[in-house]
């Protein structure tokens, strides 16, 4: 099996596979990364052909559609040496067009195509206990099922149609960014209010104000960490497709606008590595809030 | 005790204090909800002042501040017959100043102000399940001790000064509201993508986009029952209040800002009555998508 991208998922992903004892070669444009996998029992290829060569299972976890083209059919692509019958995971979050038209490349060529993005971090992805929302032929389900053994806790088949799985990616990102800027305007808002902080931490995870992002995020918070588990990039990245949509769809989406300009804010204010959370920090500094200081990054 | 404000969350508060073995009174504008205390056993007042004569616990659970101060304070309000040493526990959700300015009137009588606002919706008031964001003195909590053991499942004790727990309800509440918009916002959306949307609630419902917003009220939209078990008005409201103090505070809240509309949005095309998910419903008529089809409200 090859994995394609070794950021902390696509890392995380190579390590549950090798635990279930499968062969894993991988690629990333990081060299250090490269050795990361190798440090794990992996192998490392000079591009993703030669890390997908041999291999019948290739995973793309890649930043975005683009980047998951290029891995398949750039210079060095993988589909320049996978077998017909072979199945790709694609698991960046993209766009549902780019993944159908993704799947059409592949099929040219007999490979399967798996439209795979996953919920969960890094450390669920070490541990293999990803949750995929996945569409594409019952052949792919079934051509990627070792690699999905070895990874998911969950995986949702959600149609025979690649561009479903993206599609419930991106719903579910909507969500994630509002609900990661709303922790962050409440979380200071209380500040200004005079609130603990904490306090309101252990009062609203109780509360019908709760959401898996602000259980999750606002003890990054608390503890002045900001450290990247998931980058305000991600955000500016994935708010940025739902943007692309809406207005190709001619869908209005205003929260999630409003979102969007807030990581963009924090981006701009150059914390677009830091961890999500930095929201918070923004807002800190332009209302002149205390909130518990931030470890250096 | 008496229970001034028999809405649905009044009228379940004062069941739970019967079925404790209190014996309890109680008043409200609307005739009907006498009626229906009296049908629960309790004593209907011909007035706030009348419900609360001779009891020395007042449970106040009306729209906001205004009411409340009609209630304590009006012609017939319940300070003309509260003996000092007696506890007024205050629940509707205010701004904070108004919660203190109420508690410094109640204290020229001697009587004893909690500032009380609760979490739970009208099935956890009738089961006696309620979660209450309190403050105020150790001695309003000890007066105030019989009607929460009855009432409460949870009582946050968040400080001696009244205004504490009114700013805890309100971050709340900003929160609850960001997150109802969104869950609109997202399976119209959802819709609009051409996905099964029962199917998208189980996925998200365990993945990191959920909110207990998300689960609790997108069923409602899946079954087309906008019956009101919470109105959009209280949103309205709500962030109205959120907005004021963010006006007053100097402390931008963009995202609540865009929540606020879409609720007024969902009242002004008539829907202020109806279920607050009904913004899901204002937005397939500007969308032109099928949700499952509204039974009658």
């Amino acid at each position: 099996m090859a994995v394609i991208g070794l950021g902390s998922m696509g890392l995380g992903m190579a390590r549950s596979l090798l635990r279930a004892g499968h062969a894993v070669s991988g690629y990333d444009l990081d060299e250090a990364a490269n050795a990361a996998l190798v440090a794990a029992g992996g192998r490392a290829g000079n591009d993703p052909a030669d890390a997908a060569g041999g291999t019948s299972i290739v995973v793309i976890v890649v930043v975005n559609a683009a980047q998951t083209e290029t891995a398949l059919l750039g210079h060095g692509g993988v589909l320049s040496v996978l077998a017909a019958g072979s199945v790709v995971i694609s698991s960046a979050t993209m766009d549902p067009r780019a993944a159908r038209a993704l799947a059409v490349r592949c099929a040219e060529r007999g490979v399967h195509y798996l439209d795979a993005p996953m919920s969960g971090g890094a450390s669920r992805a070490g541990t293999g206990e990803l949750t995929f929302m996945a569409s594409g032929t019952p052949e792919a389900f079934v051509a990627a099922k070792p690699a999905f053994d070895a990874m998911a806790g969950k995986v949702h088949n959600l149609g025979t149609e690649p561009g479903i799985g993206a599609s419930f990616k991106i719903v579910n990102q909507l969500l994630a960014g509002v609900h990661i800027a709303a922790a962050c305007e409440a979380i200071t808002f209380a500040s200004r209010l005079g609130l603990d902080i904490a306090k309101v931490y252990e009062v609203i995870t109780g509360s019908a104000g709760n959401s898996w992002m602000f259980e999750n995020r606002v003890p990054h918070i608390l503890a002045g960490d900001y450290s990247p588990r998931s980058a305000v990039d991600i955000f500016t990245k994935d708010l940025g497709i739902v943007s692309d949509i809406g207005r190709s769809e001619k869908f209005p989406l205003p929260i999630a606008a409003s979102a969007l300009q807030m990581f963009l804010m924090t981006a701009a204010a150059g914390m677009g590595k830091d961890d999500d959370s930095s929201v918070a920090r923004l807002i800190a500094q332009i209302t002149g809030i205390d909130l518990p200081k931030a470890k250096k990054a």
